[in-house]
């Protein structure tokens, strides 16, 4: 590895998804040889530089820096990783772009359509690589759906069910958090939640064609860190529809308010042909039905996507049956970026997922008030 | 048995749901001493004799009638049963409102709200005992979700889905037949599959406030009986959107085109304490969550409802685990019907809940033509 | 059905298996045309009258009679139904056989081989139709399993696995009563649960070569009815091996003390091209996995065997996934019965099913007596 | 990290354990401030050593050697990692806790129980940590499991049951390999497959007793790299019953030959007041029945045990939901063993745990010759 080109990486963020990235990182030399550059922790980048530096010192970043500005000015570096609250991710990939670097950027994109669409051709217009952090297409049993789409084996796409349920802001004990807080947060569970269902239904249906829906806000107050209640601006829960491009339904729910449901991203596609589902919980298992006649009654079939040499990335980790987690999703993604930068190819889900994504949520905003469909343009 | 009074039955249409009446009356001796009356199958009619001859042959119906308005009119009868194609419900369940019989009728109760509201007026000033046979209420383990609701075990409800999804008709061997054709279907799977979960939804839920969907037709086109393609003018899916009036969320599916769901009719609830949900084709069992804070990351417990004691009707069959198929609620809502009867009580689901079911397809249709949200009066 | 002929049927017995058998005989009506002869409930016996007269009217018995011998007398039964408890079932069964009536005795056969042998030579001697009712061959889905094997579907049986697990007697509040003394009950759950799994696995693999196997009792005293304690004499659970005479392994639990079990009777079998597993809870649903190769990290597909034409007697009851309920397989055997009576044809689980049945439990005995293997004969 | 003491890690073994290993290593990050180590990852020793020099380069290893006595005369070198196949585990080990080093030794610990006495003999003599890598005790569900037994929350243990069922070795196809060779791999699937079950069930349940079991050969003969058929002299499947200390029954499956099984390992507990299961192909869930009385006909349910604070490790790794996959188990293998070693504490499990299971495995073995049970001392 030591004879491998470095790549020097700026982490702009060091919190919950900081050490995630930082981890994906280090777990890079899965790959061995197949690996194109040497991956190099170079910088991580915090307000907080103690707090930085933490992360710092127990993942083995080389540097710490306060200032993002100077991380992007940095010639030395190569590859700037945003992984801040979703207001800041504007203003530092297009400045990313702009100095030449490529860019991994925390998922949703931007708070807006516009944002996102400034940070897509500021990418495009710098021939630089960019990536947003849809993590969940690269988990082995979701690429193995999108091929069973692409491929026809479920044949033309009739419905799609996306639902993304949680249930840790039910209690009246969690505080106001900047997530409670339109102005900074643009959305609650459509956006956060909703994203990641609006990314899978693009990557495994195809583009929206019009869409409608309503959200609502079950706890309308909640007690900030000064001890006084605060009111809640986004949305707790929503519930949309949609019409593809290709004629098929869509149906989503999204919400923080589903006892019993901890991490619950679960879709459902019917095509012509076949059937397909997956639950992010049990993330390494897709279930699958093929209408092939052969056996009547039949319905769906599990398949474990973990064996190499038929479902992709499996190969560098274990045996068949051998289960990955949540984290190997950030590995490939990491690793794709790497063989796009090598071998100058595209990326995916790029910015512009990320900007396609945004419209669809700022689309349902505006049905929401208009109440009534909305066509995406 | 012998010295009970017997109850005359009249039965109006002979085929599978004659079938499954016809049996499941023959099953009422299960409530054993329970039951108020001696059920007499007294008279089965069609307009196909021998067809209806059959039938009566092999279930023991006494005699055959070809003519509904005689079985109507007969004042022997005390109860009559309308298992006939929709269009045939309204003036079949008024007529024998009028002659003072009590009247079972299937699902869905009419084609119309209007319709439906001339059976509902016309049970309501004849004091008969009138039902719309959404035999899913008859479920024990949904019967247990609704205590739970009402008992408010899982608190306030948030969110409703419920999907009803079946494969029979994707195939393009399946000819026209009556129900893709508007006129005498009224709709397709929104009606058809879709008035049992509207109906589930306001048993479990409450009051519909405001709807709004779209529906598609994926095969426009089917060969007739006479050999020549014949346009198809029902849905064959929809999908919609509901907010009740208590504020909860609702959204929902119906679908012949889902590969591998043979019956697949399913709900979940999510309430600020807990959820609850449901398949069909495992009806013997619900899923429940209640967040006591015992186990964290606990999520679905599942319930056998099958205990005799603790759940309803369960008693009068078998053992707990020996589970009871699809059947059983026809028994268990005749039981219900010949109680009230016997009792002067109420009964339910009775017409104005068909009636109600009926609204929100309406308003349903609505709302596809307006594109928007359609309040319920 | 009038001008079919009459089968009088005298039911020995009348306490749940009792209303069991009523039921079924009363449901044989959806055979219709097919029904061979028209079913009659002729007597029912019981030596406490009351109690027997009581299920006579609920059901139609025509008449209650206080003697077994004078129901097995009586020249106008055809078919003797055995519904009272173990140590019965011989001197009723031959005395039936002598008497030239068909019989269908309840399982497990007798309470030894030697009961059991007599019981298949009376029959064999007198030609009558006999039938143990191992009613769990009945259910769509074992028989489609059964034809998998036979067809060679999974190839060669590698490995049983059975087990039968419930939780009713765990509570020290259960009484003593007969089933916990050894005299009357024989053994315990090695008998009564045991019993269902060692024919199945006759029925889907074949016959066993050899035995070995412990039983315990976790609750050796119980209060009686008399409020005094008496000493457990029959097992609370037991574990066990077989080699079956092809080759393949098994092995086997049985146990009433297994909470959360309610009727857990389950089977896995593995065979060199496939698998099958099946769970008495979800009796509709097959679960199969055979290994064509096409999808790499398969594993097992749910089958709903509720499909009329492709799986045998469902096309008498409902539409594909309206499912059966436990009672369903009585129907089936009661069925098959009448089946064989009118074509003279053979009868499927039979005496010396019951017999053989009841040698793998003698050998058991033996085993856990001489604490090593026992070879059947 | 930097002002942390370094522990010098030397790795005996190259391949997919070794590769394991390494990534366990480098993951050891996770636990940061409460890491009581810094892990040097000084020297990886193979017999190849351009294959062990690859891995070197991919992982990080400081340099490469390759004869194991070097490395464990190398007075740097604090704690020796031995991922050797078994019959190497032995004389390794000896020699590295004459060493005064710390050893973590690859499961099974030995290939008879002699040797793994003299193993543990060793390390006992010596006063250094070791551990055996029965990996499966790492996971928090099984932890959660370990917690609810001890606890007493599922009363007195009545019943275990354990199965470790795979499919890799069954078509012809898969040729003649040393883990078909009595002489090198000591048995085949009952050690390879059994020892993990073992050891769960000691960890959960307690000694066994007594035990008696037989195994089988489904395909005798495979090819080797020469061409040539050779004879498999290691059982493809074994069954094998366990009486244990306490009284309760036990009864296992292992198998090369369960189509449909990747890697199924999975255990049933059942306990006066509960049951337990767990599946290692779900290893983030478990299934938990407690009877409290509350849900008359409850089950089981899922406990998705991710939730940091209330399960241990998990807190150091993603929110809720976010599952860990398989490799986790030797991340917190190795910081247990770190911990440990900075406090002197104890290891879990450790050589007498290896030697404990490796009496088991041979007391099956005698079992198997005599026909009989035969007792652990």
């Amino acid at each position: 590895m030591s004879e491998k080109r470095a790549l020097n990486i700026g982490l702009i963020g060091y919190q919950f998804m900081g050490r995630a990235h930082s981890h994906a990182i280090k777990a890079l030399h899965v790959f061995g040889d197949e690996l194109p550059f040497r991956p190099v922790m170079r910088v991580i980048c915090g307000r907080n530089e103690a707090a930085a530096r933490k992360v710092a010192d127990h993942y083995g970043w080389e540097r710490v820096e306060t200032s993002w500005e100077n991380v992007v000015a940095d010639p030395e570096i190569d590859v700037i990783d945003i992984v801040t609250p979703g207001d800041t991710h504007c203003p530092i990939a297009v400045a990313a772009a702009e100095a030449g670097k490529h860019v991994i950027c925390e998922k949703p994109l931007a708070l807006t359509g516009d944002e996102a669409r400034r940070m897509h051709e500021a990418a495009v217009r710098n021939k630089v690589k960019h990536v947003v952090n849809f993590n969940y297409r690269q988990v082995p049993a979701v690429i193995h759906a999108h091929r069973l789409v692409t491929e026809g084996t479920i044949g033309d796409v009739c419905s799609f069910h996306g639902s993304y349920r949680q249930d840790w802001s039910m209690s009246p004990d969690v505080p106001f958090v900047w997530r409670f807080d339109e102005k900074v947060a643009g959305a609650g569970s459509m956006a956060d939640n909703g994203s990641h269902i609006i990314d899978l239904a693009r990557y495994l249906v195809g583009e929206f064609a019009e869409v409608t829906g309503q959200s609502t806000i079950f706890r309308p107050e909640r007690v900030g860190a000064d001890g006084k209640p605060k009111p809640v601006t986004t949305d707790d829960a929503a519930v949309f529809l949609a019409r593809f491009r290709d004629g098929a339904l869509g149906f989503f729910h999204t919400s923080r308010f589903c006892p019993g449901h901890k991490n619950g991203l679960q879709f459902e596609i019917n095509g012509t042909k076949g059937s397909i589902r997956w639950d992010l919980e049990r993330l390494n298992e897709l279930e699958v039905f093929v209408d092939d006649g052969a056996a009547p009654g039949a319905e769906f079939q599990r398949i474990m996507v973990t064996e190499g040499g038929a479902h992709p990335y499996v190969g560098h980790w274990w045996p068949p049956g051998h289960i990955l987690g949540w984290e190997h999703t950030f590995v490939h993604q990491l690793y794709a970026l790497l063989k796009a930068i090598a071998e100058d190819g595209p990326t995916s889900p790029d910015f512009e997922d990320g900007l396609k994504c945004q419209l669809v949520i700022d689309a349902l905003a505006e049905a929401e008030k208009s109440r009534g469909w909305v066509a995406l343009k």
